[in-house]
């Protein structure tokens, strides 16, 4: 039986929705039946009907969802928060509330405020929450996780994670650049919180460190913008190692320029989202080793998250997918370690803030509190 | 309303069902609902339970199922083929006599006999038949097809297109390996089936001329092995272009090595499968550009055929989806030009028995015929 | 005529000593013909040996080397400097003072008091002073810096120079890493100085702009080590431009990845040393070029640098050697206005004690003065 | 003491020569003291001139040039042949008459026969006679050999070089281009002997294999080239391994795209002459290397042709400084074993006379008999 997922969010014209609705399906154990696309009711049934659904199930508000879902026995397990910043909390309170786990969109609300409450009401809902840090669903993120947690290059000394865009460079035009430049819909973070969060998630996850110090560098360069665009932040890990963490969405050309560097006592190792099949692992004895989605030498992890031989390349819609993956697992009652939880989603808002706030009142070196 | 599609093998175990699977349904205008997927009812059945499908639609043989969804409101509206090559030719008649539309793996069929008898069939049958020729489905060898039809690099003077692979360097083991270099389920091409042929039919689609003539050298370099695994050809197009085409899957390390480039009297244009998502083109004046999946260059054709902005990377199930994209629409009555069809389907048919008797016999240069 | 060089340092074992005199000599407008190659007058004369150069011209030390060129008809012309950097002042003292051009190894000198009392005596010297900043030399950086004064990518907005190696990730041994790692030989900056200062020239180089404020955080991150190996700095130039700079030479397998990214209002410009025949430039309309060594669009900079036909690929002794050929030109009597010179030996100085500072005092941003 | 060489061609305007000037010089083993270097006197001057050598040693013919030069005390050791190859059999034999060692440029000779005749005369002559077969040079070119020779890859099965150029893709115009498709001064081969024979020793050169048969196409693709400009070859070697050879001046774009991939039983190996610091090595188990100069993993051999650390790109004059530094080993009377001598040469010479015949034979397979 295919777990049922409604959508909140992803109506006509929505870069995301379409994409969780393939993530979610593409193993065939999700499936959309329901939503509220939009707050706009003939836009929620447009897009129901762009979904293929039941227009019966294009509900106008989360309110008449969680009931109506509720009243059926085919209603849905979950619902897919896909909505702007600002509609996290309240989706995601009104669907724990509902007793309908949640899998969310990042970052994880738009204040850390909120962030603290999502965090209480989860402990106590005791259904799955969980965010879609799409980076870290990459098989060979995964394997780079698994290596260094094994040892291959010894104890981390310095990390560096870039995320490079060059999209907003001009004026922000069209509906996904407006609400991400808007502090009333995005929150305090512009940049650092629509990409420099997930390369903060990545380094985490990758590492398996925690930044416990940080020093932001934020900025708004386009001319009249509110929020930052062009991002350098220095991190300091709990172990000591140096980080560097670089997220722009000035630097022209660039379009997901999503990498990570980490090296340790006795290696390095090397990522990049745009070619993703792909790891670099450097030994300290000079040896440089291609490691690739489909060989013999990957990790159960990343190999149970590949579909295809290796030389097939699987991208950004099959690492979404394997966070769906884990989640249908979750629900199933299975353990899902990987996945992003509710204090992944804490500490990413906890970074947004203090950099936001570091970098406002140049205050150097400070310290990353949940 | 999706389409319903049933699938002829795919059980446990096999490699491309799944694909076909999720390719079919990614962009959920198609709905796996039934299949043969083993000709072995039990095995037929535990896949229509990995698949999350109805088990009553889980049927015996192919005459059942034509019949079952016959008699149901809700049938299929076509058959997706993805067994062994000799399946190929009962599945795809069974399915167009019961006026079932096909979608077929390639190969066409195992022999060009077959091929030209099924050709004959679908001229009459009336329904939409097509093959999965996937690497045209990817969205910037659409780009490479059109930018060359509208002159980007002129007369096509010269193609070279190479497909490598590593995986039967050794002996044949696996389910996989095992039917490709028997030529009983193969026919009588075993690298030039299997992958050769993707290489010829992507060397006419890019290029929009036809082979004509050829000279083959083909070989079983592995020990014992019946069928070729490694395999040059030279060719002749019909505008009197020379190609180049190499096969291999002896070749040590490479996993899905597919590679064109193609030169013009003004240009020149390289694409890789393995990282599908950009394209070289040189200029005659020296530029060099690097068109990108997402740049706004990119024409109609693939831009539809892309489903995530620039940067995240989209792959081999993503570029099959287009095809069944292509069919969908086809199904819809809609055109759907660039599908490969019986046509292609017989032509590449004709390369395989070509240059295998061509080799075999050292014929050196030969007329391609249908 | 060719010119004369002399040689300070660059005696058996070392790395500097051989390339300075491949590049001087590579076109064949320079000869070396002297040299006070250690302190040690053996070992002095052992190295003239291997230079095959007259054993009469291999001079125990400064003095006599001046005396002693200055009484023949055929003296040298200049002196390249390629001792440690404590050496570089003296040495470059006796030069001028004795009225002969030099050539000089980067850092300038041992301390920012150092470069001021040199930069002091040049400017009344009347003879040549330039340093080898070595990849100011590489066509495609002139390219570069040629393309961005064109307005190719608009006003700068932001530049990221990476300088990483991993060569001293473990004990510094041999003779390249101890005088590195001694501050008594390398002055206050251990990879600032070595690397960090090659990469802030670099930014320089390239954008056309001038630091003028900075924050700095270096650490020896390799346990007992006394000078950092390990940098992290922000910038920012002149016309408000952000800036990153990084430093290492504790990142595992990394051998001598310099590379700068730049980003204008309309464009943005990749360079890497390590495949450095080529750069990548991006257009704000999303075209994405690929300039290379040889192209028919290189400006006459670049063009004039070159030796070989495109795809003959030119590296890091031809980089060198462009130095020595301005140098030449500088000694002839012409320009060469893209040659560093003291000013740019000074701001190095200035970079390199500014940050060791300021990371030592934790100070946040500081000005950058000369 | 350094060698003494005089040089034959290289006159104004001449591409190749100052190669071999900077190549001989570079290690500072040998020097450029004369030369005939065109048969116009006054261009022959004017070349000493650019050269920086004395003006009584440019030469107007070869007679006096060996005639004048063995009247000194410093007279020459060697010449370099770099003139077109309808030069080159008349200059070697005056060398070798005049007791004087010959470095030519490839190929051998303008003809098969011509090469014979050489080959007779430098089995008697008693003088060293090397050919410089550039790509041979390079570092990792020799650590390929070297790897394959060891065993690295198992039994060689297939070889793939392709030698892609796209200056020839219009009309030929230059100096360089001029004489290149002109039979009288090139020989019977056009694409094949300029580059063809260089992919040809290449092949042979890192597989230690020879070339037993081969299959040629050849083809003058532009409308009134005497010449071939596109040449697909497919070989075998003496153990039975397959090869193929595209050799191509028409590829519009492709500057010196000389690329070779070997497989083995075991093992694959790739090398790309347009970034030469390293190689890929593929294992049967599915690891993937990267090699690169500077590794500690490279053999003597390789070690002991590269000049700077890792990270510090050489390229083509380093390759070519390489072979003379083979050569002033061998005029010193130490062994050069993998310098290309008369029998590599002779060997090329009837690779491109062999292919240029049976193509235009049609004749299929051919055996390769010197």
């Amino acid at each position: 039986m295919r777990l049922r997922m409604g959508m909140i969010g992803g109506g006509p014209g929505a870069f995301i929705g379409p994409i969780h609705r393939i993530a979610a399906e593409l193993d065939r154990e999700i499936e959309l039946v329901a939503g509220v696309f939009s707050s706009d009711p003939d836009r929620s049934r447009a897009a129901a009907a762009d979904y293929h659904i039941d227009p019966d199930r294009a509900y106008p508000d989360l309110d008449t969802m969680f009931a109506g879902e509720a009243a059926r026995a085919d209603g849905i397990d979950f619902v897919s928060i896909v909505s702007p910043n600002h509609h996290h909390l309240p989706a995601a309170r009104a669907a724990l509330t509902a007793g309908v786990a949640v899998m969310s969109d990042k970052p994880m609300t738009a204040s850390l405020a909120e962030a603290r409450a999502l965090a209480d009401l989860v402990a106590t809902a005791g259904r799955p929450y969980a965010l879609t840090y799409t980076y870290s669903g990459y098989p060979l993120v995964r394997e780079a996780r698994a290596r260094i947690a094994a040892g291959a290059i010894g104890t981390v000394r310095k990390a560096v994670v870039e995320y490079s865009q060059g999209w907003l460079a001009g004026p922000a035009e069209g509906k996904q650049a407006e609400w991400r430049v808007d502090p009333a819909r995005s929150g305090a973070g512009g940049c650092i919180g629509d990409i420099g969060v997930h390369a903060f998630q990545l380094a985490e996850f990758v590492t398996g460190l925690r930044v416990t110090r940080l020093l932001a560098d934020l900025a708004a360069v386009v001319p009249g913008r509110a929020l930052d665009d062009d991002c350098s932040v220095l991190l300091r890990f709990d172990n000591g190692a140096r980080g560097v963490l670089l997220a722009s969405q000035i630097e022209v050309g660039e379009l997901n320029g999503l990498r990570i560097r980490v090296y340790g006592e006795t290696g390095g190792l090397t990522w990049r989202q745009e070619t993703p099949n792909d790891l670099t692992l450097h030994h300290i004895d000079g040896r440089t080793e291609i490691v690739r989605a489909g060989d013999a030498s990957l990790g159960p992890d990343a190999r149970a998250r590949t579909r295809t031989p290796g030389g097939h390349p699987e991208g950004y819609l099959e690492a979404f997918a394997n966070l769906y993956r884990d989640f249908a697992a979750l629900l199933r009652g299975e353990v899902a370690p990987l996945l992003p939880d509710a204090t992944e989603g804490l500490r990413g808002m906890a970074f947004i803030e203090t950099a936001v706030t570091a970098s406002r009142n140049e205050a150097g070196w400070v310290d990353l509190k949940l």
